[in-house]
């Protein structure tokens, strides 16, 4: 039976490569270079199958085993293993996917559309014999064109499923319609709501005097801060994380981090989860997509806070360390190369584990609903050397 | 030692009681009333002590065994079970917890502040021996006071740690600083980017000329309508949903609703997940939480689809039903009031068990990303019979 595909797709697939030979209107500089990158990967396909040899496609290997810790880039880097992929009897039918899935993705640049990844799955279903038969394996030949091309995958027309999450303070965003109208959303004027940062960042462009980024791990938080205008004393943005940030709210962090050169302060609870899992994933990202840390991880991040010392100095109200609070802080000590690599980190790892308890951002009210927004956040931005790296 | 606490308690009680007579600056009209139930329940408390009887607090029993739906109003109402706590030396320590929570709930309306219900557990840590130990009775208390007093908990000043989801579409949302300047946020005019409800919407207030709200359940489905102006097309309002709707968001869509005439279609994937969680929550609320079932229950949503038929009559891609699906399609049959109230349920879930497959919103995109948009959201809109009530 994938013998049989290989006949009946040759054909087709030569068809599909020779198409990506045109050239079309450009949209965008990051959708023109991906549209290349497509087209030349395509006619490599097509000019090895006309040789007589097996086309092949190339990706860095996305795991743990091709990632290593560049302490100078502050993000995990690619050691340089590569996977390839070739076309064989066994091979046939992913093959077939993924130039199925080059040529829907480039139908999405030409016609500035975007699919999230749960459409791109559906529209399989008419591919014939290459449709998927379920979204995992679907998903993933798209992060291999995000790793074989170096492109995000929302530069090639596919978008996250999941939102960003919300943001105000002084900051303009800047969008156009698709009838290429230019909307000017002010960050400032959006009383106790927010903008709800969209699935895909990558079209958007930002206007900004502000002085640094406060991301904020609870919604909760984020409400506080927002009422007491703490973006207007401070002259700051203020971005909710809710939790691990979606891959739309670190692009959007990242940007404005990058582009604008503003500092990310983050504000999580003082806890493993906070540290370990929030915190590191905004800052050097994750292993296992290590080939995205160099357009999602954030190395200039800095943890203001709820530090360890922060629970010991401010007094807080804490609750025990439960079991696995307490086995993620010694692997994270013992296997995580991000701590391994900042000496400071493993102390605040230590100095929790000796103290036994964790403390949430909202402790601080202990003190009144305005302490954390006239004193402890204040002295906390002052003084970077009570910051985590 | 609660003896203790009712001696050490009582004198300060007393006073804290008898500062509810004063009168204040009133800020909005459910403020107010609300307001003048924590005073004349004090009052009330007051007049027992000096009268020398045992003070008591009465709500209504918060559960399924107090609960029947009402198939005319389409809701669960409450059957009229009582729970009274009186001052007891068991009772010492909740007792003076729930006078120092009103307290604490009428200082906020007092100052026109908020309190998130994880802030509140954390001020309580000053209440000496009333301090609690743990957020969840802390929430507990706040959930009797709404009872007992029939406000909604964010009319007391206490807002959940959740905010809404995303709004797009012909509405603009008033707002107020806490300087009384007024915000005024164009839903048109977002771009790709979306309006994030606030943890508490009850002091918004709308314009709107939209025929209707849709109410959608996943962020991905939501992007898709957004991009292709669905809410321009059709002059409505898209509300997304995210799963199981959060309290702010099902409070928005319901003030829509019954505040200006809006119509609420939903569209959620086509899944006992869909029907039975998400949708059966916007529309009739929680047995768990029936006292506030008149407050956050939308009975006039309807569900457009993605329905059984629907499953049938677009052909659409489907996944197999899993043991728990087909458990919960079971359970709702038998031990839901809300479908045994509603044949069309009745058949729409048996029909599910014995198609046993279900569908994704995005399934649609077997025909093409544009159709959802183009064909079946216009197609079900019209016709009133293929919803589901």
């Amino acid at each position: 039976m994938y013998f049989k595909l290989v006949i009946i797709n040759i054909p087709s697939m030569l068809f599909l490569l020779k198409t990506y030979g045109e050239i079309y209107m450009i949209s965008s500089a990051a959708r023109e270079e991906a549209k290349k990158k497509i087209i030349n990967l395509a006619n490599d396909m097509y000019e090895s199958i006309i040789k007589g040899s097996r086309p092949k496609i190339k990706f860095p290997v996305r795991s743990l085993t091709n990632a290593r810790f560049d302490a100078e880039k502050g993000t995990f880097t690619l050691i340089g293993k590569e996977k390839v992929r070739t076309l064989t009897v066994n091979q046939a039918k992913i093959f077939a996917q993924t130039i199925k899935m080059m040529e829907f993705s480039k139908e999405l640049l030409d016609t500035n559309d975007f699919s999230t990844l749960r459409e791109a799955y559906y529209v399989s279903k008419n591919w014939g014999e290459a449709r998927f038969d379920d979204q995992q394996p679907s998903n993933s030949v798209i992060e291999d064109l995000e790793a074989a091309l170096d492109f995000l995958r929302e530069e090639l027309g596919f978008i996250p499923e999941e939102d960003g999450s919300s943001v105000v303070g002084h900051l303009k965003v800047i969008d156009k319609t698709p009838e290429g109208e230019e909307i000017n959303v002010d960050c400032t004027k959006l009383g106790s709501g927010a903008y709800n940062i969209p699935n895909d960042v990558t079209k958007l462009e930002f206007e900004t005097d502000a002085d640094f980024i406060l991301a904020i791990e609870t919604a909760g938080m984020f409400a506080r801060l927002n009422a007491e205008k703490f973006w207007k004393k401070h002259n700051c943005i203020l971005a909710s994380l809710k939790g691990v940030p979606a891959r739309a709210t670190r692009r959007f962090i990242k940007r404005l981090n990058e582009e604008h050169d503003l500092p990310v302060l983050v504000f999580t609870d003082g806890d493993p989860y906070g540290y370990l899992n929030i915190y590191r994933t905004l800052k050097v990202g994750s292993g296992k997509a290590v080939h995205l840390a160099g357009k999602l991880a954030i190395p200039d991040a800095r943890l203001i806070g709820v530090t360890p010392q922060d629970i010991v100095d401010y007094d807080l109200p804490t609750h025990p360390l439960k079991e696995h609070d307490i086995k993620r802080l010694k692997d994270g000590l013992k296997n995580d190369d991000f701590i391994k690599t900042f000496p400071e980190w493993q102390n605040a790892l230590n100095q929790m584990l000796e103290m036994k308890v964790r403390a949430e951002q909202q402790s601080l009210a202990k003190y009144g609903l305005k302490y954390v927004v006239e004193e402890y956040l204040p002295a906390k931005i002052e003084d970077e050397k009570t910051w985590l790296p």
